[in-house]
């Protein structure tokens, strides 16, 4: 980050009188509420601005917008939009790379000018101005300093809308990238009179039936090996037929199995519907590198989280990676 | 809490030169982390100061004194203690009555003086010096403020520990008795040199795996009834057998049942060894009383969360426990 990237998009926020506001494909808490958090504070100020969707607002997050989202935002929150010039200012929020952009591409672009405010420690720029601060928690943290240093008033709904941000992104202020800032941020957030109780139940005290079912079924099917520094499920397509879950409601069952002690890697198989491949998930707590494991599938990620497909039945991909994983534990243990 | 009940207490802890420390039983988080940091704070000044312990430190809280407490604290950390004479200052910390103090409450009041740092809403007064700041989220939050009232140098561990008192105690921020104040000591504690990394691994990274189990089996096995605005799971001693869990490692099952979505009132039926009596526990969201419903049957508890022991087979209890909801419900909607 200089200083001259952020005044530069601080500038084009000031002298546009139309914006286009661009998540990320997959929107999280941190592009959603940080997009809405700007657009709210920018609409104040008589611009038009509009927050452009690549999907549904994930249910979780629509209380942002008035219940179920049919409220006020509907009319800033859009999948298509008929502008009678070129847009002044696209600005891409929390995009890493211009392919969370996905089917918005073309419309970004034919944007005056284009930018782009990120805090991904892997951002690759794609925009005319790029205002990325890699020591941010959350990219709402960056916004709540734009709307700071631009003046603009930050009302409850917007204060709330960052609050939503930097907690979702940041595990409620438990992951590593959580700062001293993160936190003077949210203190200045409070006397914006959010109500972070209301939120708290809104954000975690609303989760489907058939997802908790799915995540019982396979927490009470979990096996270790390795004397129990390895930890595997195996979620079958009986499981989610007799849980009723969707196949992407799987999400935080492998971190539940990081989480138990002794385990240092954790796996999820998921058994395709067609039965002829295998999506795995795969986590570490501090040693191990299961990218290393990923990569022998053709998989990708992170050290300490990462994923890749197998052909094949569950059964197979059961002994495949729990081989993977044991050799790895075995790199790590100098054997 | 008024500036003198304040003052008293700093006083007291400047003149005395054996402290002896008394968190509550059931030790937590916020009793245990708050201890240490005056604890530690207090000896570094040359005092002679002990933590007075009920029971065994908490296996997840064990990590605040070096690995497993076999290290330094395990010296002021104790369950006994010969002193040549009566201890100048005994202080008990985050204890809401003196009950909370149990079989030490006769070394308790061995004190030539004695004195109680508290937070808890419902405290009573049982001390000769009470401070309580019932607007703090933690009694961590106290001991912090008196450190720096009594210019004491705060390290990192002692930050760490005070840490720990504010994260447990307010569900990493998201319970209620939050406060931007609570944001605002944790940007100080940063500036001390915190690991919150390490911390969150430390405290939430290392669950029992027949815990894990238990909650699979649990979740797994829940059942909705009134249209899914109740949720109710019965834990067996089979299930105690087949996961291998004690019987206090049911908890957060009832709090998962109760973040589901459309959920107000949520339970867990827990049969006893002897298969004689059951345990309840009971959960509300928004608007239902679950103190009401434990009360039909002798419990206790509050609002939105309570509790209760049924007579008989876990199978009547489920019966009779699932008509009491029934009614709450009822009541509720006004039928």
């Amino acid at each position: 980050m200089t200083k001259k990237q952020k005044s530069e998009i601080l500038s084009l926020l000031k002298a546009s009188k139309t914006i286009l506001l661009f998540p990320h494909v997959q929107m999280d808490g941190d592009s959603f509420g940080s997009s809405l958090a700007l657009c709210r504070a920018l609409r104040k100020e008589g611009k038009i601005v509009y927050i452009l969707l690549e999907e549904n607002i994930p249910k979780n997050l629509a209380f942002l917008c008035g219940a179920n989202c049919e409220d006020d935002c509907s009319e800033y929150c859009v999948e298509h939009i008929d502008l009678p010039e070129a847009p002044d200012f696209c600005l891409a929020i929390d995009c890493s790379d211009r392919g969370r952009l996905e089917s918005r591409t073309e419309l970004f672009f034919s944007g005056k000018k284009t930018g782009s405010i990120d805090h991904h420690v892997t951002h690759e720029v794609f925009a005319d101005h790029t205002f990325v601060n890699k020591d941010a928690a959350a990219t709402g943290e960056i916004i709540y300093q734009v709307l700071k240093e631009m003046g603009l008033s930050i009302d409850k709904m917007t204060a709330e809308a960052l609050y939503v941000a930097i907690v979702t992104d940041t595990g409620n202020f438990q992951y590593s990238n959580t700062t001293k800032n993160t936190h003077l941020v949210i203190t200045e957030l409070y006397d914006c009179g959010i109500d972070h109780t209301e939120i708290a139940v809104k954000l975690y005290q609303n989760m489907r039936p058939e997802k908790v079912k799915l995540t019982g079924i396979a927490l009470a099917g979990m096996e270790f090996f390795s004397e129990g520094k390895a930890c595997i499920t195996l979620i079958t397509q009986d499981d989610f037929k007799r849980s009723g879950a969707f196949f992407n409601e799987s999400e935080g069952i492998v971190e539940q199995l990081r989480n138990i002690s002794g385990v240092e890697i954790s796996i999820v198989l998921k058994e395709d519907k067609d039965k002829l491949k295998v999506k795995v998930g795969l986590r570490a707590k501090k040693e191990a590198n299961v990218a290393l494991i990923s990569q022998v599938f053709g998989g990708g990620g992170h050290e300490k989280a990462a994923g890749c497909t197998i052909e094949g039945s569950i059964e197979e991909a059961r002994i495949k990676i729990m081989e993977a994983a044991v050799k790895e534990l075995a790199r790590i243990s100098g054997k």
